[in-house]
Order: structure tokens, then sequence, then C-alpha cells
């Protein structure tokens, strides 16, 4: 469960933070946004806030290439504004911290997943699912609790954030193969957990993506007996070297017949529309459907599958920031890292890894190198 | 929660058991049944068996008419066998019971619903959960577990069944409103029971008949707050009375918006297409949605609510006959039973009866009186 990428983040650490300043006015940043759903990548330049109190100010590193940056890029979802600088799957090293802040100290490696601030004291986020509150903050096309100052994104070279919002990484954790558990990672993780899959567990893994990977990985960490159901077959050597203990084509009825009525648990991981109702029914008596992507059309489900087998069918949204950490000190325990594929930023490279990404043309997420892209 | 029908079970219950027979042959019995998707009721004279050791011998005195009842006689569900006697809500009385029967004597007051036998050795059978069971014999077009003898329901006199698919009816309630219990009764019990349906439960109950009027007064009985959703500004009045503490008309935009988010669990007793996804929306986050219907076509449901509300769809079907008697108990000890509209049969009345609830002209179930239609 190795990860593809090497890094040299431990090299480069003390440098950097040897070269921080104290920021008390905004600082100048730059990041790559779009103006428009159908316009390129360009550089853009913008103010992150000087660290408040409660705030950490971060040098990123690495931001990894989630499918929400495409969908939020091009205006799939309906409700983007522009300039937006996409990413949330971001790590980095702290520069700076607020007077308040007690978690974190400077030259920590940390972690920016999909939130940087909620109400805090609503129903959700007093049971730490701050993914839930209605005032949440996402990193980027969203804006702070003021309702007007807009968010941007990991592709960039400075973030500031609340600390109730960073999470510590690791250290055994190499900071460009840990970029994608801050949404792909905690996205597979926390479902797993809420239904407690562990060794009694024969777990139905739907897609072999940027999430489909990392909950294999979990899956085979939890203990759980681990299938992986993907539309092509070419997926097989890859999800059995991941750990998983069988593959099943879905394409392919007889195979899909061998694993019916088997799952204690299926995480479905495909965003794109799909039979849901085929895979309900690979369901044992009484088991839990989930999803974690937003199919763009309603599900269609037959509703003699929830009488005849009494299912569940459920879904779960990235984590809140208890989760997270849980997730991520899981990963430093068990070494649980992403596979990815790196690269440097520039108008261009983003253009092929958007590409390359609609055609799941990445084993396993594109993560954009931040430190080298701004010099 | 009284009963709007009367009963006169307790004394004719010794009349009848006094007349009894003892039958080591085959029982001449009479039903009404159709012959076809489009035909009438008719008179049908045909055999039970004579008990077993472990079967007991039933003269029927009630049974409701289940919705169930006219999909199957009118084949919509497209596996109708002929002639078909419907009926899997009966009340009786015990006229004979085989060698090694345990449970009941002679004149008791007993019910049959959906089962009348499975294999009792498969993993369902043995957690309870009978109708789970693959080899599940339902009380009419079905075949026993030679899959082939049909079975013949409880528009008839006479009825044959094994002993552990016999339920007591508790004492104070008269045979004739406890009849729906067998289907409406439980189908509506067991899913607040799997639910943990109690006092810190806000309850909706969508639709209000033959089902939702049950799960209303056994909601109620559990404790919970009670909210009815209704098609029907008509029903309020009916709701209120049987204990709910609100009502909502679903086609009012401004009535559900007043509900939104504020439901722990609705089960949905609606087997008609419907807004199911309107529906969810009603309930906070991490609900439970229940359905005991099977709508004819699939739902529609956008994957988006199970993302950002983490609700529960699920489903329920009838109960496992430890479940149906501890409802029947539940039932007795605390008063409940069906709110019913007698008749006594002939092939016109049922035709009558059925037309009247496809149009829900019904407070709230159709039982026939089966001792008094052979005189």
């Amino acid at each position: 469960m190795g990860s593809t990428a090497s890094n040299t983040d431990n090299k480069t650490d003390s440098t950097v933070v040897s070269n921080a300043v104290t920021h008390a006015d905004p600082i100048a940043s730059k990041g790559f946004a779009v103006d428009s759903p159908t316009s390129s990548f360009k550089l853009f330049e913008f103010e992150r806030r000087a660290p408040k109190a409660d705030d950490v100010f971060i040098r990123i590193h690495y931001c990894g290439i989630c499918h929400t940056d495409i969908h939020q890029a091009k205006n799939e979802w309906h409700y983007s504004k522009y300039p937006m600088i996409p990413g949330h799957e971001i790590t980095g090293v702290v520069e700076q911290i607020g007077s308040s802040v007690k978690k974190f100290r400077v030259g920590d490696n940390v972690g920016i997943g999909c939130l940087v601030d909620s109400c805090l004291s609503c129903n959700s986020c007093k049971i730490d699912l701050e993914q839930h509150c209605p005032d949440t903050c996402y990193s980027y096309n969203s804006t702070e609790l003021d309702k007007v100052t807009p968010t941007y994104g990991g592709y960039s070279n400075f973030i500031t954030v609340k600390e109730h919002f960073v999470c510590k990484i690791p250290k055994n954790l190499p900071l460009d193969v840990a970029a994608p558990l801050l949404c792909a990672g905690i996205t597979t993780y926390s479902p797993l957990r809420q239904h407690n899959v562990g060794k009694n567990t024969r777990l139905g893994v739907i897609g072999l993506g940027g999430l489909g990977h990392m909950a294999v990985k979990f899956g085979v960490a939890m203990g759980a007996h681990v299938t992986v159901i993907s539309t092509s077959e070419s997926k097989r050597d890859d999800a059995i070297k991941l750990g998983a203990k069988s593959f099943v084509v879905s394409k392919d009825e007889e195979q899909l017949k061998s694993v019916k009525d088997s799952f204690n648990f299926i995480l479905d991981t495909v965003s794109a529309s799909h039979d849901v109702a085929g895979m309900i029914s690979l369901l044992k008596f009484n088991g839990v459907y989930c999803i974690v992507g937003a199919a763009p059309k309603p599900l269609e489900i037959p509703s003699i599958l929830f009488l005849t087998k009494r299912v569940i069918f459920t879904g779960s949204l990235i984590g809140g920031m208890k989760e997270t950490q849980e997730m991520l000190d899981f990963c430093g325990k068990h070494g649980i890292t992403c596979d990815i594929e790196k690269m440097v930023v520039s108008p261009e490279t983003l253009q092929v890894a958007y590409e390359r990404t609609l055609k799941s043309d990445v084993k396993y997420r594109f993560v954009l190198d931040m430190l080298n892209s701004f010099k």
C-alpha cells in the first residue's frame, strides 16, 4: 500500500520555515484561477489575511486535484463564482501562528481539506460534524463567515485558516502523498467508521479511482474482506495489489451473480450515473449501501429491494474536523497514503491534468507541487 | 383508539367449539375465489388438510381486506395463480390441534397473517424473520413447502396452519377488529420497533389508510410525537382523534415547509407513486425514512439528499412470527385494535368492498364476517 511518489519535504521544511517572516498585514499571494466556466487557468494575484489570534498561516506545499474541482471550475453545479482558485486537498507547513493558537507550532506539517470555517455553535458543530453546519465555509467557491469575502483554494502558495480547521499530518506521511487524504481520504474513511467496518465485514467498493483506492486501503487496514467492483477489467491487478481479496467486473452478469447477496456494506464511490439498483442486489439482508458521490440524475431504485432485503441506503459527506484528524492519525499508524502522480503547475499542465482526470487516466490522484510552481 | 365495530365472539366461541369434530381426513371447505384477473368472486369448494401433528385447525371468523388482495386478485404483480382465495388478515377459533401442538388449545382465539410456513432452518428463520426465508409459504397465491400444493387464503371458512405460524389473540381484543392486525398491524409495528420509536421520536406517518392509522396508534402508544402527512385535508380530524399531535397536507407547500427537517423517523405507508424526495427533506439530519409499500415505479431520489443530510432510507416487510405475537400482546396491553367496517361476504359485497378500498373510501379496513357468510 505504499505510495508511488517520492517526497523530500523533511529536507525542505526547515529551509522554508527559516525564511518565514511575521505578517501583520494582508499577505500578497499567488494562485491559479479560472475566470469563467470555459476559461483556462491563469496566474492570479490576491491577498491572504494576516493570521488573526486563532489563525494558522501556512505555506502550501501540495494540493490534490479532486473531481469536485472540475465540477466547480466548469460551473457544473450552477453556483460557481469567479475568479475561482480550486483546491481542497492541501498540505503544507506552518509559517506563523496567531496569539491564541495552541495545537500548532511554526514548522508543523499540516493539512487543510474542504472546510475552512463554520459557526462552531450549532447542533452539527457541537457533535463534530462541521461539514453539516448551515454556515460552513468551504475552501473555495465559497465565502468566509461574513458571507462576503471569497475563499480561495489550494492551487496557491499560501493560506490562512482558523486553527480549528487545520489538521496535523503525522510525521511519517510525506506531504505530497498525504494531500489527497484531506478529501478522498476522509470521504471514504468516515462512512467505513460510521458503519463499523471491521474484520467481520464483507466490504464492496464500487469504483477504483481516487476515492475507491483509498476505500480499499482503509477497508483492508480495518480488517475487512474487500471486493472491488469496477466497470473495467483493467483495474483487477491494481485492486489486488491494494489488498482487495477479489475483483468483479460490473458489466459481467456472471461475475456479478457470483457476489449476489454477499456484502454487509457497499461503498459506492462513483459519481457518474450507474445501475445502483443492480449494485444494491449484491447486499446481504439488512446490508448497508452508502454513496459518497452525487450522481447528476436522481437515483432510480425499485422499492421492492427495500422490502424484501431490508437494505439500508445512505450517504456520507467528507467528515468533521475531529474525524479528519482521526483519519490522518490512522494513516500515520498504518502507513496509508494516496497513490499519486505529481506535477508542477502551469495553465497547460492543469489543463492536461483535468482532461486526464475526466478520463480516469491517473493512478489515482494528481497532486500539484505548489512549492515549486511559483519560482 | 377504540374500535368502530362491535363483536360477539366471546359468546359464539363456545358454541362453535362444542360443535367441532375431529378430522382425520381432508376437510370440505368453502371460500370466495377469483378465476382470472378480470373475473368476479364466486363460491369455491375445496379441501383443507386434516391437521398433522404440528398443525392447528381453525374456524375462520373474520378476514380483513388488504390492498395486496386486490393487487393479487387482479394479477397486478404478474405472478397470480388461479383459482385464488385471497385473505391474510385472519382471525378465528381453534377447532382441533395436532398431537404435538403445545401453544394452543381448542377454543383459543387465534390469528393468521401473511405466512403459513417456511423452512424454519435458514439464517432468516433462525433469527425469527420467517418472512425473509427463501422458502416462505404465503397464505394465498403461493404453495406449501412442497412447491406444488396451492395455498388458499382467509376469504373462507376453515384453515389448517402449522402451529408456528399461528398467533394468540389476547382475550380482550374482539376478533373482528383484531383481524387486520395480522397484516396492517405487524407491517407498521415492526419498523417502529426496529428503529426504536419512542418518547423522543418525532414520527411522521405518510398516508392515513389501513396501514397509516395503525402506525399512528402504535406511535402514540410508544410515546412518540406523531404527525400525519396526507394528501387530503379531510383526514385531519381523524388523525387528531387517533392521537396525532399534528397534521400536514402534503400538497400544501407552506404546511410542508413548517415540518421541514423535523422528523427523526418517517414511516411511508403509501403504495402509489408519490414524491418521496420531497418527503425525505422533512427528515432531520441522520433521520430514517422507511417504506412499507411497494410503489409500482422505481423511486427517484436525488443523491444529494443522502450526502447533505446523511439520511437513511430503508424498508420493512410485515414481520416474523415472534414479533407478530409481540405486536398482538402490545395491542392487548394497550387496547389497540383496527378501525373497521364489517360486512357479510358475497360476490357482490366483495366487489363493492374492492371498489371502495381502491378509492380509500373505508375507515380504515373492511373486515369480512366469514362466520356468517356461508350460512
